[in-house]
């Protein structure tokens, strides 16, 4: 194929005029930020798409923490416009058969590998659709066994961002990867079960009960977890007297447990997975 | 209200088409780089105005340390273009009735918790104006009582990016809160009484005496601090013999505490806050 | 000179006006993020280029490591496109004698001080052209003798992202400094004397062999390190059993020594710089 000094062809620079180009292409990566791993993912996204916006979400996710990411994506994805392309990079089977997959959910597109990184979004939104990565006439050549997010997922989310459709990409798959589910689960009587879904650097310890979970409200309703028992719900952190474990509405959407200029992580020594039992009032 | 498919309504289209949008949007904030809420606030920002140019200045700043967050922003905030708008998230009162605030001073914008935090630019400006944030016009709705930065602030500065006017925004105000000044106290005869504002990663110790603290230069002055006395003035880090403290202009403007490649900060035991007395020669 | 509002002189805005300004301006850095100078050094850039893409490659090379910044930059200026210039800027003699330079290379530009941390690009670029900076008609004045980062490099950069030729920045030289050279040492019969080049966050110890170390293959070829003879190739991480150290192509061009799901370095007590001895099959 004839290429020009950017090393794009004739299709992409086709694609390239064409396109307004202002939807962000995000990174979500376990890459650290003192090596040379993001620098390379965004040089491969700028290459193809000069004009992409390059928002980091984070590269501070803990290594091959796969459900730590999908946490944050799951957290503010939908704060981002319609056409946002979102790129997944926490992979600790690169090289592997493991799959690579392109999802396209609530308006935005999705580029990870098929581990379930993705699997919150696919429980969120409706009609999901799944393609698998398989043409690869977008990936950056010769494919690394150990980097592709520069090789595969950089230039398929830049490709997308410029507007390639999901056909040009590979064949629909049904089966992706999938996680432990976010929904808690419906417990006898009152009870709700939940867990402890991710825990913030303030040491907040968000749970996966949301307002779905007690359509009657929540005043008198109780949380009990690693043997305590929470009665209090606050409406902002300043609130109320310091050290005493509170529950209040997180900015995720959901229930989190929290201290006042503490961890309450530390104080309740809990870890992502814990159980937390909500008991409703009515 | 009438949407498009980026959440914007015919007014805020309005704004866009008529603004340039080159001048940065800047976020200073505690939040840390491992968790959702920087993308967050990015999301916001970059669908009410996708043409904007954001910028990290540092989400690294200690936990609700408000002092840091406004040593950072003064020194660098005069570097940027005209325009520009910064926005600064250090808010240990987030949710509670503290104000929220918009500063236009020295050509750029402000965004802000009433809280102190833009003080140092208050102090160094003149003329500035203060409105306080009332009208609810440009949140993002429902506003979360944990993450102003992302339903108050975000918007609030991407439609100023845009071009909002500040009376748009809110009343004036003439009391913001203010930390203790950063100008020095002339204390009798040759003494100035300056304190440590600022201890940079290399444990650089920043003063908060200027040029203006010794009008006929600072030939023959000396510096005590943490009963140290210091006497050598140089000109750049690497000059002179290693292992001795000194004195020298550091790039805010400020007088800094200094010893080659070691922490003056370590070696002094000194914290921010510490006292340092200048001894003018005349 | 006459100024507009920005700062940019007539002839700075006549290059503004004539720029596509589409190739991106890199930052390299061991300032860390959690001070002011990042943005101070993007606020100059956006100031003299308003339409900059600013790319973050790492600010968290350890403090005045020279040789890490060398490795990050060789690891992935190859990706991004035509025209992209690069600022590095870890700079343990700033204010002193030593000369600051720009290489053109390869299609691209680097802007750093002359103290080695450009000589793998030296090396690596057939015809690489190198002047010093003297000409300070781009500087930010009064150019302070701590932040050459924000008063030289950044300027500079920007004026050359907007066309800026390289005879107007200053007078050619034949003699930059130069670390140790990249390419390994052939030794007597099969033998090629390496060394550890780069330890990432990972454990992974990069090694400065590359495929021209042996042009007939790795087929049946060992590696010595610190004592320990390796004889497993793999072709990807995830590959075979876990606790045992074997070689890998990296996404750098470099063989790597790596351990699943550890630190290869912890394991060998490894440090960079250490011999890595390669002994061909044929």
């Amino acid at each position: 194929m004839k290429k020009d000094r950017g090393g794009r062809t004739t299709s992409q620079r086709g694609l390239l005029a064409r396109s307004r180009a202002t939807a962000p292409v995000t990174l979500l990566t376990d890459f650290g930020t003192a090596d040379y791993y993001v620098g390379a993912v965004k040089a491969v996204v700028l290459t193809k798409n000069p004009a992409a916006t390059v928002v980091d979400l984070s590269h501070d996710i803990p290594p091959q923490d796969i459900e730590a990411a999908a946490f944050v994506l799951l957290a503010c994805y939908r704060s981002f416009p319609p056409g946002t392309v979102h790129v997944v990079v926490v992979d600790p089977g690169v090289g592997s058969d493991r799959r690579a997959i392109v999802v396209r959910a609530g308006g935005q597109f999705f580029v990870a590998p098929d581990n379930g990184v993705l699997s919150y979004i696919l429980e969120k939104e409706l009609d999901p659709r799944v393609v698998q990565i398989t043409s690869q006439e977008y990936f950056a050549q010769p494919v690394s066994n150990t980097f592709h997010g520069r090789d595969v997922f950089a230039p398929v989310a830049a490709m997308i961002s410029l507007g390639a459709s999901l056909d040009s990409i590979g064949p629909e798959i049904k089966d992706p990867v999938r996680l432990e589910p976010l929904k808690p689960v419906a417990g006898k009587g009152k009870k709700v079960k939940g867990r402890i879904i991710h825990i913030d650097r303030f040491g907040n310890c968000v749970t996966n009960i949301d307002q779905t979970c007690s359509p009657n409200g929540f005043t008198g309703a109780s949380l009990n977890v690693k043997g305590t028992r929470i009665e209090s719900f606050r409406a902002y952190y300043g609130e109320g007297k310091s050290g005493k474990l509170f529950a209040i509405w997180g900015s995720a959407g959901f229930l989190e447990i929290s201290v006042q200029n503490r961890s309450a992580a530390k104080m309740l020594k809990a870890q992502r997975g814990d159980e937390v039992v909500l008991l409703r009032k009515s």
